[in-house]
């Protein structure tokens, strides 16, 4: 781990594997969280399918997480209280895995955050695209191209 | 469980939960096979998000195993050796899902079936296209539509 105080990554960590008992289940980990992105492993075992690769479920749950995560940090580190969903996302899987999981997702450009952040400041709804990656052999095995959505909580 | 002989619905949840640990890991059961189509089912506690509703990816998983399993058992009825893939896929969320996971699938209309297996026949590769739901509280909470391969194992 390198780049963030321990405690995001310790917190994230939490979130994806405490609060979302699938993230245990697969054996989800924060392998790094840094300027560039995230990347999230798991190991192959708990998430093969009966041709011995990796289930499309599970390699689109990693990649679902890794892109929820970016968004997730940028609301905390702005002590903003709002939810965070996926509204429509598309999935390309272009190769079998047959190796550990590996997602990679990267922040997205700053006028784009910028734009989420004063849209759900001002409105009570941020949108933010994402793009997170499968990684196996170097080479791209599935992509998922994901929207987000912040819905400021209301106060009751 | 009615319409199909029992073997068929125990082989394929054994595919479906032992083959492929994570269904198991989501307590993923068969609730209906019939020439109507299949249900699945899952509680809300093993794939809930930190929102206390169904995580995202728990909902892809079950949609794509559910229309995976209707292309599954065309093979097996006709005894057709070949890996069954799925290749690009929409995911559409709609609405939470704050009780337990039910996922249905219909079959998809003799003509298509028809092309899927000749096709597979002839060039080795045949597709189906399926569109597996999430049904809460009577509504549609969650929508796939997800293209399928089989592809023809070689003789070796």
């Amino acid at each position: 781990m390198s780049g963030r105080p321990p405690s995001e990554c310790e917190w994230l960590a939490g979130v994806l594997t405490r609060e979302i008992p699938l993230g245990a289940a697969m054996q989800l980990t924060i392998e790094r969280l840094d300027e560039r992105g995230i990347e999230l492993s798991a190991p192959l075992a708990p998430n093969v399918n009966d041709k011995g690769t990796a289930f499309g479920g599970a390699l689109v749950s990693l990649m679902i997480l890794a892109g929820w995560s970016l968004p997730r940090l940028l609301l905390r580190r702005r002590n903003l209280d709002a939810d965070l969903v996926i509204g429509r996302c598309e999935v390309r899987f272009a190769a079998p895995v047959d190796c550990a999981l590996s997602v990679v997702c990267k922040w997205p450009d700053p006028a784009a955050v910028g734009e989420f952040i004063d849209r759900l400041r001002h409105s009570g709804r941020g949108k933010l695209e994402l793009a997170p990656q499968v990684i196996a052999g170097g080479e791209v095995a599935a992509g998922l191209q994901a929207r987000y959505a912040a819905l400021a909580r209301s106060q009751e």
